[in-house]
C-alpha cells in the first residue's frame, strides 16, 4: 500500500507534538490539571453559541445527505448538551487523580521496599464517530489521567469538533499546561487515519469507539500502535431453574427495553426448560407491552403459541446477533452447562447475566463466563463506568488485554515499579 | 504480500485447538493445575536423557553453522539444566493461583456489590529464540494462569523444543487437563509466524522475547493480535549531587558488571557536575578492574585524564545504545533536570536508577521517570520478576499497556467485573 500522493497534512507532526506535550502533562500536579479542566469548562460555556452554530451546519449537511433520525440526534448539540459537556469536565476535575496512586507495596527479604505506582500511558489516539460530546469528554479524561490526546472524530461532525477543540485549547492557554495536550485531526479521512495507526512509539493507546466496521478497520491497520477494542455487545440474560421469576421478568424487561440501542442492552434470553412454561408467557407479554418482538427457538414458539402469545421463529443468525433494537432472541436450554456453552459460543465477552437464587449456580456462572462484566440478579445495563462507580468512562473494552470492561481514569494509566533501597546490589 | 504457496502446515487449526483447550483450562481448579504441573515436571525428568540427546543434535548443527560461543551456551541443555526446568515447573505449582483472585470490591448506593476478579487471558502466543528452557518455563506459567499456550521457538532449537514438548504433553496426558493446553509450532519459519500473527480472536496475547529484530518483525506484522513488547534495556545510573558516593560506586559496578549481557544491566552513567571530580576517578578504576571500558563525554575524558585513568571519547550514538557488553557510556550532567531530560530522550523505559540521599530529588525522579522500574539507591539488576517478588516471570515488558515491567502470573490474567444484585434495574 502506498499513499505518497496523500493530499492531507502529514500526521507525524501531530504525534510528535502530542508526545512533547505528554511529558509536562505527566509531571503536572493534580491542582494544575484540575484548574485546566475548569478553565476548559468555562471556555466551552463562553463559546457555547459558536459551538451550536457550527453544529447546526454539520446537522444541516447531514440532513441534506439523508441521514437517519437517530444519526441526526447523536450529532445534534443543543445549549443543554453543551452545558452538559462543560459539567462533565468539571465532574472529571472532581474525581481523584489516578497518577501517582500506589496500588500495592511490599518489602523484600533484602530490605528493598517495592511499590507499584500509576503513571500516564503517554499519548492516546481516540477515534470516534458522530457524537461531538466525545471530543470534550475524552479530552477531559485524558488530561486528568496525564495523557496527551489526539482526537479523530467523524467527518460529519468536523465543524462541531473544531469549535469544541478551539474552546478547549483556549481554556488551556490560560493555564500552565501545554495546548497540545489536546489536538484534533484536521482531515478525518482514511489516509490520515492509516498514517496515525503507524505512529509506533508516538502513540501508546488507540481507542476506537463506534460501529463494528470502524473498529475492524482500526484493528486491521494498526502497526505497532496498541488498540483496545470496543466491539459489540451481544449480552445474554439467563433465567436459571432456581430464579425468582418475578425478579427475572423485571430484570429482563429492563435489560432489553430500557435503552435497546446501547451495547449493554440484552440481545438474547436463555431460559431453563424446567421453568420455561412458568416464565416465558408472562415475560413475553411484559416485553411485548414495551414493543419488543421475540424470535424464539421452536420450543419457545410452541410454548408461547399455547398461551396465545405470538413469537417468530428465530433463524440461526439471530443467536449471536446484536439487534440494537426492540428485538430479542429467545432459547430454551437444558440447564447451566447448556447456558454456559451458548454464552461461550455466541456471547461477545461484553456483559452476561444470570438470574438465580442458587449460590452454586451463580458461583459457576461468574467463574466460568469470560465477559467484561458478569451480573447476578441484576440488569446487564449496569455495565457502565458511572453505574459501577468508576466516575466516568472513555469506553467499554471487550479486549481482555490492559482493560476489560468500562475504562475510567485508572484504565488510562500504566503501573511502574518504584524500588527504594539503601545500596542493595545483586 | 501473498503466501498461498506456503509449504508449512496451516496454523489456524493450532489456534483453534488452543482456543478449545482454553475453556476447560480456565475453569480448572488450582489443585488440577498444580497436579498437572507436577506431572509435567516428573515427565521432563523421565525424558531427560532423550531431551539432552535431541539437544546435542541442535548444538552440533549450530556449531557447524559457526555460531558464537554465547549462542551455543544459550542453546545447550545439560542434565542440570533439564533438572532446573523440572524444578521451575514445581515452583510454579507452589505459587498462588491468580485466577479467581478478587483484587477489589465495593458496594454501590443501590446495593449492588461489585468486585473485580482475575480470569485467564485465553490463548498466549510465545515467540522466542534459542533458549530451550523457555519452552517449559512459559508452558508452566501459562498453564498455572489458566491460559493455553502456542510456543514458537527458534529454528535452531527445534529438536530440543520438540523433545521437551513431548515430555510436557505426556505429563499432561496423565491428568484431567487437555494436552492442547501446550502446543509447539512445528515449522518455525516466517510464513507460519505471519499466519499466527493474523489469528485475531484466537490469540489474546503475543509475547515476543529475543533480539530487537524479532520483536520489530512481530510488532510490524501482527494484525489484531495484541503484542506486549520486550524491547531493549538502555538503563541509566544517575549519581546525584547528594549521593553517598561509596554506595553509588558499589551500585554502579554491580549494575554494569555483574552480568553485562542482560537487559537490566546499566549502559550509561550520568553524574552531577558537582560530584563528578570526586566520584568519577575512583568509580572508573573500580569499573576497569572488572574489565569495563568507558566512553565518556569530553568533560569525563578530561577529568579522568587528569587522574591518569584512560577513557575513550563517546560518539553521539553511544548514548541510548544497548552495549550488552563490558562497555559503559558516561556523561557529566548539570543536575536533576538535565538527568531527567537525558533519560527521557535516551532511555528505553526499562530500568532507571538514581543514587541520592535527597528525598526531594528521589521523589521527583521516581515520579517523572517513565520506566517499568525506577530504583532509588539500588542496582538496576533488581528489575526482575524473581528479585521483585513476583515468583517467576515470562518476560519484562517495555510497553506500558497491560503490563509494564516483569510479567508474572498475574500479568497473564485479565480482570472482569462481577456484580451481585437482588433484582436491581436501571
Amino acid at each position: 500500500m502506498t499513499h505518497a500522493t496523500a493530499a492531507h497534512p502529514p500526521m507525524r507532526p501531530l504525534g510528535e507534538a502530542a508526545r512533547a506535550a505528554s511529558r509536562p502533562l505527566a509531571a503536572a500536579s493534580t491542582e494544575e490539571k484540575d484548574a485546566a479542566l475548569r478553565a476548559m469548562a468555562a471556555s466551552v460555556r463562553t463559546h457555547a453559541v459558536r459551538i451550536c452554530e457550527q453544529n447546526a451546519q454539520d446537522v444541516a449537511e447531514a440532513k441534506q445527505d439523508g441521514r437517519a433520525e437517530a444519526f441526526l440526534d447523536r450529532l445534534l448539540l443543543t445549549p443543554a448538551r453543551v452545558e452538559a459537556m462543560a459539567s462533565v469536565l468539571e465532574s472529571v476535575a472532581a474525581l481523584p487523580d489516578p497518577v501517582g496512586e500506589v496500588t500495592e507495596h511490599w518489602e523484600r527479604p533484602n530490605g528493598l521496599h517495592v511499590r507499584r505506582e500509576r503513571l500516564p500511558l503517554g499519548v492516546v489516539l481516540m477515534i470516534y464517530e458522530s457524537r461531538p460530546n466525545v471530543t470534550s469528554d475524552a479530552a477531559g479524561l485524558c488530561l486528568k489521567s496525564g495523557n496527551a490526546v489526539i482526537l479523530r472524530g467523524g467527518r460529519e461532525s468536523l465543524r462541531s469538533n473544531r469549535a469544541i477543540l478551539e474552546a478547549l485549547r483556549e481554556g488551556l492557554s490560560q493555564t500552565a499546561l501545554p495546548q497540545d495536550a489536546v489536538q484534533l485531526v484536521p482531515t478525518p479521512d482514511h489516509e490520515a487515519l492509516l498514517e496515525l495507526l503507524r505512529l509506533e512509539g508516538l502513540i501508546q493507546l488507540c481507542i476506537p469507539r463506534g460501529g463494528e466496521a470502524l473498529i475492524r478497520f482500526v484493528t486491521e491497520h494498526a502497526r505497532g500502535v496498541p488498540v483496545v477494542q470496543h466491539y459489540k455487545g451481544v449480552c445474554h440474560v439467563y433465567v436459571h431453574a432456581a430464579a425468582d421469576l418475578a425478579m427475572a421478568r423485571e430484570v429482563l424487561v429492563n435489560a432489553k427495553a430500557s435503552r435497546p440501542g446501547v451495547c449493554n442492552a440484552a440481545e438474547c434470553l436463555l431460559v431453563d426448560r424446567a421453568v420455561a412454561a412458568d416464565f416465558l408467557p408472562e415475560a413475553a407479554r411484559a416485553l411485548q407491552r414495551k414493543g419488543v418482538q421475540l424470535r424464539g427457538c421452536a420450543e419457545t414458539v410452541a410454548l408461547l403459541g399455547q398461551e396465545g402469545v405470538p413469537a417468530a421463529l428465530a433463524s440461526p443468525e439471530d443467536y449471536g446477533r446484536e439487534f440494537l433494537d426492540l428485538v430479542l432472541a429467545v432459547k430454551v436450554v437444558d440447564g447451566l452447562d447448556a447456558a454456559l456453552a451458548h454464552v461461550a459460543r455466541y456471547g461477545s465477552e461484553h456483559t452476561e447475566a444470570i438470574l438465580t437464587r442458587d449460590a452454586a449456580a451463580s458461583a459457576r456462572f461468574t467463574r466460568e463466563v469470560a465477559a467484561s462484566a458478569v451480573m447476578v440478579n441484576a440488569s446487564t445495563r449496569f455495565n457502565d463506568g458511572g453505574e459501577l462507580g468508576l466516575g466516568a468512562e472513555i469506553g467499554i473494552s471487550t479486549s481482555r488485554l490492559h482493560a476489560f470492561g468500562p475504562m475510567g481514569l485508572r484504565e488510562l494509566t500504566a503501573q511502574k515499579y518504584v524500588v527504594l533501597g539503601n545500596g542493595q546490589v545483586r
